[in-house]
């Protein structure tokens, strides 16, 4: 494994094609200083050994030790190690951990590159050419994204029928060494600092959507590729730093006609292919999440709790109550999530013909249990916030700014008048409140909640994906044969 | 294994206790039918060799095949049968499978009585005496309850201090062979047709009330034992018969200055095992609950899925998304047991203590994953009651009487204006109202949904349990360390 | 006024026309009972001076005093008297009042003749031919039913496009003397023991639909009307009866080619008046809503704040909280129905066109807050429910049957183990649960249940009449001018 | 009346007594430019013809034409203007008005130092010294803001019992000129630009709690009253601009042994008048959200409905069924401020006492109502942001900043990839999407979902009114009656 400042090394040395607020950047731009944070500790931990057997893997290609989030998922075990590691990483950053949307793409695009192939025998390479590219970026311990959403245009038209035909990428050139492809990826977590862009389809092609059936993968900074980047970094402390101070970064990734060659191109036109290449990212992805949600919810259990000691509440009934919702969902996600990956096989779902073995033999984690894990986790991230708000009361939308602590004319009037409780320090239950700020309000922590809510998909998404696949016929024959129905 | 005729001669031949309405009847009252017809079904796929590996295990006393529902668990596996076990035979029966109880009591009584031995080493033979009983009991595959709810009286208020002493089942007399006691166990499922009550205490103790930690079994119809009985059977079908028509019963278990000889007695005066026991039968019966209320989902899914049809508004959005919420509820139920009997060990969490091994090497399913999976399908009840009459509209509360399609006056106007869809027959149509007026907008219907909220322990009682055990000052810490809190 | 007698009189002398279980029967069956007895109060309150403002109008026809459920709204005072009036009987009767959808019929049909008559001048004299009728029904203070709903067969086809055109009733021939109807009506309250059935479309029409515009009065036992019936009563109570025991019946009222003289004819074949007759019937019926279900409300919190006294947790924050729960929708329930009242005007909105003046000039209740009242009332029924299944734990599901507190070898017994509460006598604490196993443990609580949801329309029959009438332009237009939007 | 201009003129005049990230500034510092412009529309609509009724009364004092934010409401028609007023006026500025704090301390003020007086008949004369204050407050169009939220301190300790005996707002010296008082008020919405800062107390007090029963008001710059500040502004536009760009303020006001006249003392040791001032002075703030709350629903749906469009789904069923969950609350809320105000009357209810006259006159809107539509708005705030994210998906996380959509390099990509419909200009829809991510992904967006929250009081202090103040008992009557208990 390189550590991170091979990483580091290779980001900064990357073309200047990132856009933002008017200039164009390069990723040594200090405002990139927290989620770089946040990524170094996935390769820093994976040198901790302590964390060895969560954060390495050994990889199916080279026999090497390798970290998990370059590793394509070979067991059951596998996944649940990679749910747990989600769930520490995130507990110490506090938040997403930004590099799972890589290792999510790495699997889906290994396994249907496999698929693909078989579509045309002979006629493509796409799996071999993903394992080389795989190979490489094992070796070089890389940092990738996965570029998914599409602009979308009209959402009840196909992407054939959208009046800008550009509103999902698509390939517009096919040449004897590779494709020129157009369009723009939209919501892509880490597309600004990964070493790898790695492409998938949004949704379900037809047919006529031919052309939006394109996978590949391509660096950061390729030719033609701009990155319209917005970055989601908290309040910068002057005097009263946190303990860890985590960041965020996305993109709108603009495909202005990028030539790519045939050796990084893993799906051109299999349209079949297409949108299960989709639903698999989603579902490594929402895998994913029953990692990092319930890490979450320990967070806002910690919160929560230390909140109501310093308001003097941690003992009434009503909070405990509240408790004790925030670890149901916390644990019926994680708990789904186990499930998925103890039932994981080198099986898929796939639309009209029920499960059936995909893929050379890597695993895929049970759909429904990933997804009534992810949706159930989505649709709670209001109500979780809800209870932190009943809890904490106005405090954390008013509380006075650093300076009023510092300035001589007034910190003692500041700290005598933000005191509530004789257990914890004045300094403390300040931070407290700073943070609880930062988690809930300011501009990073609404950016957040849209991502808890869409992240992996809404929630309208994974209950489409729950019905779609579920077995509603036999659950009726049950009730008919109770009923007493003939037909 | 003996089979159900076997049981039937046992009870059939009691004493008659049971009082009803005024009336002293036999367990031969041809009101119990439908409930004899839910647990036969636990005899007879017991011998059906396509349930065989669900529905028996090998006892680990006697090395024979058994009754699964008779069964102490001795590993991950067994407990993930249990669960498929009940959600199999629930969805056949269409409900509670009855027999539940019985095989959550014997493993709880079978553990504690193990570690309330070592409380005065020698004196007591709890234990040895637990496994004579068991072993009994598995040979002759008996029906058993368990009478865990007291009358509570003053809730605020322990047992030795309620103004009425009697208010829980309590030890009254201690004699050389054996004790006497006194008492009532309300809301207990099919004391009235098991072969033996299983006694166990129903909240936590303290020293003064060491009279109220006991346990112990006797049959049904022992010497002082009276029962109030509630029979809650749909109603009766003239013309169109149920294809299964399920029973249920409740006592009021009356123990009138009962005498139990001590080889009876599992548990008596060791005040923190009976808190344990409360506990640790209630986590075993939680267990359960995640394999019936999957099936009854199963089932409200099938119903709700039918109705839609006969509506015509099947593939409507608004109607598939309740599908979804159906679903997830009955996914995240089973993956919460899943999980649990997963991380079952030998081991169970002692309030004050935290989890240590306990009990002589029998499997404990994971506390916290039985309480959020259990509160979550409590929880969900009238939100799925609220499903289905959202679908159906007002049909089952005014459906035509049988009578009705049977007189030559009216019958055919009957079919005509029950008649909505032209896939299925009238006739199947209007047996689904039927069935869905006996599920919705009957008397059982109504006792159902209290089960469904209340059985194995309310959702408040779950999430007492949750925060108890669960590990919040590691969640506190983590806030601490990312907020930069130093206490 | 005439009283009940009279009514009784004229009931119990109709032809033989109801279907019941296979038998034909009579309105003097016994099974009415309790239902006669709920109806009777309405003519029994109109005569004790302590209620006679609420009970009593002045009709705008005769200047003579009528009982209230036989008037036309003449300003916004009878509208909040209408509504106070509803919620006061439906607290003595301990639910649904069942006469107020003849009041709510009449208005509808009053004002809606009026406007029909102005498609076809001097051609159709709907409005005086009702007036005629409503004189007679004043004096002879007669009990009306509404028959709304139709079959509907395959809801996603208008009326005319059905398979069976006798899903809608409809005109089957026009003669000189009068129509010929065909059809049937569902779920209709009361049409077993009312003088006169109201008939009224269920839906919004086009013109092929012409012949499904007819709205028209006949008696309940009318040659050719046949009712196939369903009686809601409470179990009856041998030893321990209640304060008042109320009843309702629904019935199927089928038109078998029924001929009705061109005088009771108010609607035939105006079929844009018939979609309108359709809502001004529900807006009116809603409208009374909002006086019955704050008296559920009402009840519900009597029997809430009881129920926790006698287990002891009246005073418990968890308890009290849910009490403001059920406030909070009974009185925002009856606020939509007074702002409702308050902003009533002889005014309609007609799709397409907005408000307009409508009717001769009788008084109608603002639609926005009557639909946002009746929506909460309705999808907050099962939480109630939840609340009430919360508070009683599952007592009201097991309670011993009442010989049990008769029998000398057990009543003791019964008594000791079902008294929780040392400030309530015994007698009532037994009571208070079978009244609670009555209100949520019965086959006509579920019946009530349904109707709570669905009665005078469904909440999302409620949600498409708000959004469809209400002023989305407006608010998109302020957040145009906020945003800075140009288009 | 007197303008803005003057209003400008008192506050830019004030001392230096802001403290905001260590600096100390004056009102006319430039970050109050928002909320300036806020208040400034309260002034000026007052002039404008269209608005007069709404916006101006007649002094009850003077005679004269008032704004109305300085009147105290004589009649049921001050109070439903005053609703109307504020809905219009936040309708207009897209959030909070900034000003209703101080008429609604203003009326509470009024009421009890009448009431007060009463105690120590001729010794006091709080009443007529609050007139004459009245008179110049109102004579000069003074901006009011309320200071009622002390620090509290251990939440289950009253006032007296505190440890820092300054965790509440009390008086240190009672001398012959006037008092000298210590504490701090927190959150106090606009206290930085204020002329007039009314104090009161924040709960019910016992005897021992006299010096805690304080009201005064002193100008916002007084000797010795110290205000930390936060200014919550959106995000500044360089290139496009808003409609109309709305900012808010909250305060700890630092009251540092401060001198009170006795002119402006208007309460001091009256402990039980204390507490009603507490509660009136919530009365009549939750009084003015039936008025904000309804205008932040019609915003919201406006935007919903308009994101809608955007996404090519303002037609769908899903969708148009969360406007009808939208206008629900919005037109409930609106109807229990209308019903409120239609039942006003000079009484208010007392603690132990029930309904009761109170006060000189004035008109006191009804409780319960506004208890109960105040909980419900504030309890649906988080639902209302989940229908916003479900609608928009995750635009108004990731929207590039301003500057992309000027820089040559990229502008036309920025604006050809954010376009999704093409019915609204590209303009517009940035400008949506930037206005959404304002209200939802900003700082200001998280302190005012707080506000919506908490402000008035949260949704537990009203529920604790309504529970505290219905009528329980007669509730339990109706039930007793029903159900045949003798008690």
């Amino acid at each position: 494994m390189k550590g991170k400042e091979q990483w580091h090394k290779r980001i900064f040395g990357m073309r200047k094609n990132l856009y933002i607020g008017g200039d164009k950047i390069g990723r040594d731009d200090e405002r990139f200083g927290p989620v770089l944070d946040v990524v170094n500790l996935t390769y820093d931990l994976a040198e901790d050994p302590q964390y060895k057997d969560l954060m390495t893997a050994t990889s199916h290609l080279s026999g090497e030790t390798i970290n998990r989030f370059c590793h394509v998922h070979q067991s059951v075990d596998d996944l649940h190690k990679k749910q747990d590691m989600t769930r520490m990483i995130c507990q110490k950053v506090g938040g997403c951990v930004r590099r799972c949307m890589g290792v999510d793409a790495i699997n889906a695009m290994y396994t249907v590159s496999y698929e693909a192939d078989k579509d045309r025998p002979g006629e493509t390479a796409y799996h071999e050419n993903f394992k080389k590219w795989l190979a490489r970026f094992q070796e070089e311990d890389m940092m990738g994204c996965c570029a998914q959403t599409d602009v979308k245009g009209d959402r009840t038209k196909r992407p054939h029928q959208q009046p800008d035909p550009d509103s999902y990428v698509h390939v517009v050139e096919r040449r004897s060494d590779g494709i020129v492809v157009r369009g723009c990826k939209l919501h892509i977590s880490e597309g600004a600092i990964a070493d790898e862009i790695l492409v998938v389809p949004t949704r379900a092609l037809v047919e006529n959507d031919a052309d939006y059936a394109v996978s590949f993968a391509v660096p950061g900074d390729w030719e033609g590729v701009k990155q319209l980047v917005t970055i989601h970094n908290f309040r910068k402390r002057d005097h009263f730093p946190k303990g860890f101070d985590a960041g965020s970064t996305d993109s709108y990734v603009v495909f202005d006609d990028v030539f790519v060659p045939w050796d990084r191109v893993f799906l051109c036109g299999e349209y079949k292919h297409g949108g299960i290449l989709a639903l698999l990212f989603a579902l490594f992805h929402r895998h994913s999440y029953s990692g990092c949600k319930p890490a979450l919810g320990d967070l806002m259990l910690g919160i929560c709790a230390l909140a109501a000691n310093v308001n003097g509440i941690g003992r009434a009934k009503h909070v405990t109550d509240k408790y004790a919702d925030l670890i149901k969902v916390t644990e019926l996600g994680y708990a789904a999530g186990y499930t998925a990956s103890a039932m994981a096989k080198p099986e898929m779902y796939i639309p009209g013909l029920g499960m059936r073995p995909y893929g050379p033999g890597n695993y895929i984690p049970n759909s429904i249990y990933c997804n009534v894990g992810r949706c159930l986790t989505g649709e709670s991230v209001l109500h979780e916030l809800e209870i932190l708000a009943d809890i904490t009361g106005g405090m954390p939308a008013t509380f006075p700014y650093e300076g009023e602590f510092i300035n001589p004319e007034v910190k003692d009037l500041a700290c005598k008048y933000t005191t509530r409780c004789q257990d914890i320090s004045p300094e403390s239950q300040a931070q407290l409140w700073r943070y609880i700020g930062d988690v809930a309000v300011s501009s990073k922590s609404g950016c957040a909640m849209f991502g808890a809510i869409h992240g992996g998909g809404s929630p309208r998404m994974e209950k489409i994906g729950i019905t779609s696949q579920y077995d509603i016929e036999t659950c009726k024959q049950l009730v008919r044969d109770i009923a007493g129905m003939k037909d």
